[in-house]
């Protein structure tokens, strides 16, 4: 077996998430099934992925790996792939993955962002699929100095899903908003928030704590308390999916994949904790 | 009555176009219909656009007029009109409309990008709605030579739909062809076409012979022989709507809106030519 690495954009407007599932459209099972197929494989192959994204968040660098027969014939795949998958999932790239990458466990980083046309932007109907709208106007600075208070290696809890025996430590390494000047999306405001990993809906809760700062509905007392809830918090608002892209996932260099991957398994990979450690689902 | 200019935004993948029609979901159909509601007017008001759009054609940069009783309540138009409308038609500014101003007979010039997403350019599946993919890999140059031999006042016969009665004379003031550098859509072609106005299914034909040079399947020598045709040219091909997206509409100064319009309705308005003049429909 030969281990292959495939980048994949999609819009998760119509699929059920990322995660393969019975009786239902998700970008892995559409993925999966294709790949058998056109590789004329015996098995469908499997998918490990860097973000398992939720039902109807968005990716553009989502980042995967499968194990193929060595002589599987993987020239001009993406190609093959276009013509037979349907149009809101690409395959963008594939390329023999470096000695030791694991898509999950090596990665570094994830990059999300989450994209807002609030009262002070001019709507545009032809990127609504993946753009949230907002009441009110958003201050920048305020995100600003929310996002200041959320970076760091802390417990997120407050921002996640409990799952149980899993931990909620993550170390959020940027959080950064901008309002967009330039064509097309001129106004819109972008949250980016790259992390070690995130937790299940974590992303989609930083930026609803953020949306209620840069609002004006919350202070930033507020936020700090949120923050260090040693338990999910019930006044923050979980944004809507459609507003949420996976943009990028960061890797280390080819040297240095094998022992990422070790420590991402050695430090996060706990009992139950099915979805922690290298996985996240915005 | 007081005459008010709406500049509007949609994605024309669900409308059957501009044009109101019986039993269709059209942009002019939708927008009457809601404005009557907003502004509760005893009759649904009728709107004159800049550019009649065809079915599945987008528009950012949609100009349309409507005359209202002076008393009508047109303050915060937009926003009431954002909670009524559909998600895919934006109304992004409500202004008085200057003195002579008509949307249609006004206007100087329609700017449309036709957007292509050819083998050497990474599709974006959340861009897919506007973009229309095609087969092989688009020379710049090559493009280029061939819209600056269609550039001028011309006869365009050979791109147009015929209209009994109707001149078929348009004088294309840009025609340019660029790879976008910026994100999103890196890589994608965009190729700016301006005019004083266009003919039926003209954009998209013009759209098409460049394709055909652009790819290498057709030659400069070709593409002259099109363009001096007296008649609709059969080897043009019709690009898909979805690529095509309006973008701007021009208006001269205040002061020369008048004689705009009665110079555009007197050189261009002939017997049977309903749809010409200051229409256009991509």
């Amino acid at each position: 077996m030969s281990r292959w690495r495939l980048d994949i954009a999609y819009d998760g407007t119509d699929f059920s998430g990322w995660a393969r599932q019975p009786d239902r459209r998700t970008v892995q099972g559409v993925l999966e099934h294709r790949l058998g197929q056109v590789l004329r494989l015996p098995e469908t192959p499997a998918l490990t992925c860097a973000g398992r994204t939720d039902a109807g968040v968005h990716a553009r660098g989502q980042v995967a790996h499968v194990d193929l027969p060595a002589d599987a014939p993987v020239d001009t795949l993406p190609r093959r792939l276009r013509r037979v998958l349907p149009p809101d999932v690409v395959v963008t790239r594939v390329v023999p993955a470096p000695a030791g990458f694991d898509a999950r466990f090596s990665a570094q980083w994830r990059r999300y962002v989450y994209r807002l046309a609030d009262e002070a932007c001019v709507p545009d109907p032809l990127l609504r699929g993946h753009i949230a709208p907002v009441r009110g106007v958003l201050d920048l600075d305020a995100l600003g100095a929310a996002g200041a208070e959320l970076v760091g290696l802390r417990d997120f809890a407050a921002f996640c899903k409990p799952r149980e025996g899993a931990t909620t430590i993550r170390n959020l390494l940027e959080c950064i908003s901008t309002r967009r000047t330039a064509f097309p999306g001129a106004g819109t405001v972008e949250v980016t928030v790259r992390a070690d990993a995130f937790c299940h809906s974590m992303v989609r809760s930083l930026i609803g704590a953020l949306v209620a700062v840069g609002t004006g509905r919350r202070d930033l007392a507020w936020l700090r308390e949120v923050r260090d809830s040693p338990v999910r918090h019930p006044s923050v608002t979980v944004m809507p999916a459609a507003g949420l892209t996976l943009e990028e996932v960061g890797y280390p260099p080819d040297d240095a994949l094998t022992d990422r991957a070790a420590a991402a398994r050695r430090v996060r990979t706990l009992p139950g904790g099915d979805c922690d450690g290298g996985c996240d689902d915005g």
